[in-house]
């Protein structure tokens, strides 16, 4: 991936072309083309089941006016940079209009000469944005509703919620935190930060053509994520159906964020065997107890020769698993993160978990209440921020970010 | 760059018997070799002059012990790991030593299957570690006493000092936490975090070999920075000469890190042409004003048409050129870094400056002093951090960690 971000103006383009004659045609989200572009528009948004990217940058934005053209035009201005910088476009130091050296540059900068990386750029909306705006109660999803307490939450109002969020996801950092510093830039007056969460390594695979990597404890995590290889999974577990709720929303998703700081000095004084016991799985190739492969499926009947189960009643993989969630599941893309210390002789560092579903109410809340409930891990993790944003479909068929909400 | 940590074993030992046989030679530092390894003995400490890798993870620590025996075998397990894993030597998810199932396994286990990825450990003196472990006070190196303060500085003391040092360099983030990690894990109970910080993106080039990189306001940085392949500036200005001190630190150097918050937000308000001149190069492609391409020499004495300087006498390169303070220069290694939000509504974002060079008194102290008060870069930023270590020269010739000065 050498080609510089000017030199993939044309074939950004082009790609772009692509990914719009792919939606038209009814095709998924494409996937990331060879010179690292991954086209901005299509049937659903990229970022969801685009192969999960190395790094990411995360930000939820208060909305700071009630005047709802303002922020139609924000989201205008927003979306054609999105555009723009997930095809590389970056043209000028002055940016992409060429520049006026006596007006502040409409690009910052510090990615030009940088390849486009794969970065996606993925919109979502929170609940107090309709309030906020004066918009139609009958718009707000009822699955948007706020998510129940959880046991052992230990939520910092100022690392959750937010009446939009923006996950840009780029094999280069740079690029990523580039792309959100611009759309806040380009806010200024409309949106303040509300918080922001970069993420150093990704910790599902969203492709079968993805292995599997490790979080914090040491552990492959995301072994049998739902998998942009799976229409069935997508369909009935990720992409919004018509009736579901209000129609603005139909072919969107909902993004669950939740920042869980690990204490990873507890964790790494507890035994490999207990650690295993635990998890539910093997720390090496990550099979699945009395398996022997990453992907063997887990025996939950299982018993070893005293009759006790091979895979403990309360193994985290078993209160997730689909089997006991009554067939749900969720596809996870999360980051692993390092925010400096605790002040307390210890790293902040945790797994910024994202994920995206049909319905946080029928899929994240029983699985977060089960593993809140009973699982071990809970003694060597906190959650400490939390928000969920409704993201709609993707722009294939034109528009800007958010239309299908304001012009509802 | 796609063979494991694991099956790079014989490789990476291979590499590190080269390294030593280099350095037992007289060579420097050796730089990557093919497979991703950097050699973790030598003359010099490995990630000094070594093509400054993609990712950091550094970390402040505090001795937590007056017992010198103990800091002592800490820093020889200390070695014994990091060689171990700049080799990308994880073994097992037991770590090194296989693992009894019923302990906790001594490696944490998240950089299992990752490739070494260029990894460097580099590590560090504070001046507060004397009196600590009451060695005796010749032994301090008076290039090793505390910076003045500076005009504009605004310093958290929870951001500064530290009685030890590691910097922790690689292509891959995850293995460079990784590294910290197990070594934060192995001194619990003799050390404790005291801060720490991820950098994300590299802003200088210690190689010929390497493109320069941009830092947060867009700009190449770096260009004429104390480069590898240039033997005179890495002895004048870099290591530490027989004669300059206590001969414990003969061959090293010291490192100097300042964190620096950009304000990015008011910056990115600023017209190009207010920002080129302040700077004193394009923000295209580098080149000081009046010269055409990034590696020209700047003519400080070039006029406009109006008699005007063409680089302002206030621009920060002139102001920080060696020609203005008397050849000084330094040998800059910093990172890019992003720690989320102020509660503001702004980004926490900047450049993590660190810096090798021969007598921080002599060096940096008066090239900070010269930007501290006029340069005009200093409204839009603010130093919050601060640090000053003494690195030992390399382990070329046995032995670990800090030996020279706990065994002087």
């Amino acid at each position: 991936m050498t080609l510089s971000r000017r030199r993939l103006l044309g074939a950004g383009a082009a790609a772009v072309g692509m990914g719009a004659l792919g939606a038209a045609c009814g095709a998924p989200a494409a996937t990331p083309v060879p010179d690292g572009v991954v086209p901005f528009r299509g049937e659903h948004q990229a970022g969801i089941v685009t192969p999960a990217q190395d790094r990411l940058h995360f930000v939820s934005l208060d909305v700071v006016t009630a005047d709802r053209a303002e922020v139609a035009d924000l989201l205008r201005r927003w979306t054609a940079a999105a555009e723009r910088m997930t095809a590389g476009a970056e043209t000028t130091p002055g940016g992409a209009t060429g520049g006026n050296p006596n007006s502040p540059p409409d690009d910052t900068g510090e990615a030009l000469g940088l390849p486009p990386a794969a970065l996606t750029l993925t919109f979502g909306v929170g609940a107090s944005l309709f309030a906020k705006l004066g918009l139609d109660p009958s718009l707000v999803p009822p699955a948007l509703a706020a998510l129940p307490p959880f046991r052992g939450d230990q939520l910092d109002p100022a690392l959750s919620g937010g009446d939009l969020c923006v996950q840009a996801c780029s094999d280069d950092p740079q690029v990523a935190v580039h792309a959100v510093r611009n759309l806040v830039r380009m806010g200024f007056g409309v949106t303040a930060v509300r918080w922001s969460q970069l993420g150093f390594g990704r910790t599902s695979s969203t492709s079968t053509s993805q292995a599997t990597p490790r979080n914090l404890f040491g552990f492959k995590d995301g072994t049998h994520n739902v998998k942009a290889e799976d229409p069935d999974d997508l369909r009935e577990q990720v992409w919004v159906a018509p009736g579901d709720g209000p129609a603005w929303l139909d072919g969107g998703t909902y993004l669950v964020a939740r920042r869980i700081r690990m204490h990873v000095e507890i964790w790494d004084r507890t035994s490999l065997a207990e650690q295993e016991t635990i998890i539910g799985r093997t720390k090496g190739v990550g099979a699945p107890l009395g398996g022997t492969a990453e992907f063997d499926l887990a025996d939950y009947a299982a018993v070893d020769g005293t009759g006790e189960p091979r895979i403990a009643q309360n193994a985290h993989i078993r209160l997730a698993s689909a089997q006991a969630l009554g067939g749900v599941k969720i596809l996870r893309r999360g980051y692993n993160f390092v925010d400096g210390s605790d002040g307390q002789g210890h790293l902040d560092a945790g797994l910024f978990f994202v994920a995206f579903m049909r319905d946080p109410q029928a899929q994240f809340v029983p699985m977060q209440r089960a593993l809140a409930d009973a699982d071990v891990l809970m003694e060597y993790i906190e959650h400490t921020g939390s928000a969920v944003f409704a993201c709609p479909a993707g722009l294939g068929g034109g528009g800007y970010w958010g239309q299908s909400l304001l012009e509802a």
